[in-house]
Order: structure tokens, then sequence, then C-alpha cells
């Protein structure tokens, strides 16, 4: 089937197929967006730093479960003339999420959903109020993942999704229509996406890995397979693994230990990764120190337990970020 | 008074004045030997990389105290070929001790005292039963110094010397009449010497500053003045300050918290200073990440605290050394 065809099938399909806008075509948003796109869906990508040279090469998708490009995609360069999204999927980092919060409004309609698929603590909570709570989702990407160049997306390992539905109370909320269409339309896009009964735990969850290996592959310049390599640095990710649990438990989210484990053993197996965070780091952009490391200490903290080897990488993160803004 | 009007008023007095092996000419041994050759004592310099350098142009020392020049030392490349000491001074880091040890019984005789001039802990046990115990003292030196160049030793700030009997039992032990004499000839020699009467104590206090400055010198490639100016490291030496403290006293070895804001306010104003464990990074070699991290925080793990603090700085610190030999 040529270009030409793709296109028309697509035309015809997204008269019943929902509207996406993807905001943020970075690694995760290039990637996911893509493979919506290739389904069908009428998606619209919001493109920052390389939006002339994408919007005429479109996605080019590297990945061991076939390589595949889009060579024409909507892309847009600024929020307020994107259309209005059924599905506004929001991949930037979380640092930037103030400023695309207040941008967002004109491309929100009344069952317009939000996804956050970002990592750390607390992001939904910047959303609030922008649409009603029900529907606001986080989603949690488990993909090794990275931009190449503009438009180059290098999937390496992984790709499941995980949504759950964002309950300010922090408690657990039932999965909702909206959300199991969310999670219909993922699937049909070949990605494996699946609920979360608690967004909050499976949040914590993804934490136990994201926080020693993001946090340690920037403090000591090390990908994945270096950190579990070295005795002193594995020795150090175990104990950061077993203080993101104890964080967790303080914070009413139990997490068994031998889950502490499985992350470790998974790391050994995984392909030689390097976060995406120090990825960010090394190009002199901002780290999601906040929203990965200093929201999951507070609220240990706030409930009684000292974080002391999260605190550590934190405040050496923050030292390294500051620095670099000088 | 001329060179040589000095040097043969040196030699007669070098008669009744004792005899000083400085084993190791770095920062430390330079200066402080320095002093005790100016002073007249009969002072010996094992010089291991600049040989040949300073046994020609001998010492040159900055000081805000005042320049001075010994410019012809009696400086030695081997240890065997020095003559036996009355004092043997330990002036190498703390992981050369081994090698040291093996090569150093040809140089004492039945009186001669060990001094060891190092940082950390339990370094003296490393050199128990070469002499008798009570002839094994340490030093600690609150001092800002460094190793320019061959012979070039660049004192910026401080300079005092404590020196305890070592015990190995760890126990206070009193001061002995060679321990006396020690302090009489570096107080001779314009040292501001004086004894401690638990060495232990001493070495852990000594610990609250070494270990928050010397390890975040290092993980954060920052010097003093820069650690302590940045809110997040300052509040990060903070904490590894109050960790150093709580593992003294789970040590039997109580120390005061005011004794650690001393230490963060001291460091506010002292002349921006790199640690010499830094310069040794730098120049690609080895740290006393045992004698300063390691040993602390596995006496502090036997006696039932968990030092998470400097446990993350010593597991960082490690994986960054192994790095350095590949």
């Amino acid at each position: 089937m040529n270009y030409c065809l793709i296109r028309y099938a697509n035309e015809l399909t997204n008269i019943m197929k929902r509207c996406y806008c993807i905001i943020g075509t970075g690694a995760l948003g290039g990637y996911y967006g893509a493979l919506l796109c290739r389904a069908g869906f009428d998606t619209h990508f919001l493109i920052r730093s390389d939006y002339n040279q994408v919007n005429t090469t479109g996605l080019t998708i590297k990945s061991p479960k076939g390589d595949f490009a889009i060579p024409k995609i909507n892309s847009w360069c600024s929020i307020h003339e994107m259309p209005q999204g059924d599905v506004i999927l929001i991949t930037v980092k979380a640092y930037s999420n103030p400023q695309i919060r207040d941008a967002l409004s004109p491309i929100i309609h009344g069952k317009s959903i939000l996804v956050l698929m970002q990592n750390g603590l607390f992001c939904e909570d910047q959303f609030a109020g922008l649409v009603p709570d029900e529907q606001i989702f986080g989603a949690l990407s488990f993909i090794c993942v990275s931009k190449q160049g503009p438009g180059l997306i290098n999937h390496q390992d992984y790709g499941s999704v995980k949504i759950g539905v964002y309950n300010h109370s922090g408690r657990m909320a039932e999965a909702t229509p909206p959300l199991q269409q969310l999670i219909d339309d993922f699937v049909s896009a070949g990605i494996d996406a699946s609920t979360v009964p608690d967004l909050l735990q499976a949040r914590w969850e993804k934490l136990v890995w994201n926080i020693p290996f993001s946090g340690l592959s920037v403090v000591l310049n090390a990908d994945t397979q270096r950190i579990v390599a070295d005795p002193y640095s594995l020795r150090l990710a175990e104990a950061i693994i077993a203080d993101v649990i104890a964080a967790a438990g303080a914070c009413g989210k139990p997490i068994d230990s031998t889950f502490g484990q499985k992350m470790i053993d998974n790391t050994f197996k995984m392909v030689p990764y390097m976060p995406s965070i120090k990825l960010d780091f090394d190009r002199g952009k901002p780290m999601e120190t906040e929203a990965i490391f200093g929201n999951p200490l507070r609220a240990a903290q706030k409930a009684g337990y000292e974080a002391r080897y999260i605190e550590s990488l934190y405040r050496i993160l923050k030292f390294m970020e500051k620095r670099q803004d000088n």
C-alpha cells in the first residue's frame, strides 16, 4: 500500500476515530504518537524545538518491533493553533507543566481527557481544575526509548503503558468508561496498555526503578549496565530501592521487597540504557528533579520517614542542575 | 644570616636535636618537614615522585605566615637508604600504608616513635607490631595546604596539629614523655601543636568536617566555598555532618551537635579550598576512600548505626575511583 492510499484510508478512518493532541514530540510523544498515527487516529503533534525539520520530514521510528516512518504528520509549533483534542496526551517533561497548563485551555472541549505520561509524583495535581478530576489520567510508560535527532526516535526495549485515574484525594479510583476507551485506542495501535487500580501506588512502584537508576546515571555518569556491573554502585542502587520502598510504605503504598529485587534483576537483563534524565543533563537541559526526587522525598518526610538515600541523590542532583544554569 | 651560616648552625644544633624521617614529601610532609628542618632538626625526606627535582631545588613554602625556602634538604628516594629516625613521621596518604609498613623496619631503632599524620580511622592499626603500641601516635593536622609542583608547597590557611597516643584497645591513653617531647619539638619549630587525650575521639571529630567536604568536593566537583554557597549542597553537608556525629556517638565517641555547626561556620569563613582528596582524584591518583569513608561507615554499622549519608558518599566515591582505574 503506497503512502497516498494509507493517507486516504487514515482520513476515512479519522471520521470515526478520536483526535489525539500529543503535547511534546520527544522520545515518548514521538514513539506513542507515531503508533497512534499509524493506527489511523487523528493525531496532532506539538513540536517545540525541531518544528521546521519534523514538519518536513515527519517521524522515523527505529524499533526491534520493526522500523517505520510517518513521512507527514500534523505538526504544530504552538498549542493555541492545534485543534481541540478528545485526548490531550502530555508527554513533555514534568518541569514544563506550569507553562503547558497555562496554554492548554483552547484545545480542551467538554469531554476532552488529559493523560499525563510523565514520571514522578503529583504531576496530575498541576492540572487540577483545568478539566474535571475524573477526566485526568496518569500514564506510566515502561520503555527504553530516546530521541536521536529531529523526528528520529530510537526504541530500544520494552514499551508497555499503565494508565490510572487521577484522584485528588490520593485514594484508589475505579476505572471509568473514558479510561477503558483510552486503553482500547492504545491496544488498537499495538501498544501493550492496561489499567492500574491505584495510580499513586503505580507511580511509587515506577519510582522504585526510576529513582536509583535515573539518579545514579547522572551522579555517576553511567548507563544502567555500568551501575549494576560495579559492586559499589549496585549495592547503592539496592539501598536506594529499599529507601524508596520504605518511603512508599510510609505514604500508605506498600510495595513488597521482592519487587525491588525484580527491578535489579530486570536491569541486569536489559540492554545498556541511558535514562532520559541523563540525556537531558548532558544536553544542558533541565532535569525532572522535583517530580522524580523532590516530591517523593517530601511526601516521605511528611509521612515521618527520613529517606536519606533519596535525599542524598536529590541534593546532589539539585546542585548539579543549578551549576548548569550558571 | 646567609645560607652557609644557617647550615653550619643547623649542623651544630643537630648534634643535640632529634632525627626526623619524613615519610612522604607531599603537601603535609613538605610543609611540616620544612618547618622542622628550618628549626634545625636533622630532617630527612622520603621523596617518591619528584626525587630528582626536589633533590636539586629543595623545598619552597608559600605561606601567609611568611614564604621561605630550604634550598638543600636531605632527600632520599627509598626508605632503606635513610638513616634511623628518632621520629618517623608518616605523611603519605593512608592507602600507601601497607607498602610503607613493609619497608619501614630498617629505619626504626629501639626508641623510634611512629607518628601517623593521616586522615580517617584506624590507620594506626596497620602499623601495630612494628614498634610497641605506646610508641605509635596519631597526628591530625588542621591545615589548608597543597603541593603546587615539585618541592613547591602552598600553605593557604590554618596549620595546627593535634597528637594523641595510639591505643590498640581504642580507649583513652595518657600522654607519655615521648609525646610531650614530640609536642615540644613541633612547638619549637613554630607549629601550633597540642596533645589530645583521646585519639579516636579526635579522629572522629576531624571526620565531622572531612567526610562531608572531602566527599562532596569530589562528587560535586566543587571547592568548599561552592559547597556552602549552594543551599542544596549546604543542606546535604549538614545532613552528612549529623550522620557522622551520630556514627561517632554510636561508636562511643559522643560529639556535640554544636561542633557540627561550628565546622559549617568555619567553612563559610575559610578561603575557598579544594581538599587534597579532590586534587588526588583530578590527578588520577587513588583517594583515601577506605580510611575516610569506609572505615567510619563499617565502624558505625558494627555499632548498630546505619550511616546512610556516609554510605551514599562512600559508594559513589568507590565507583568513581574504580572507573578511574579502567
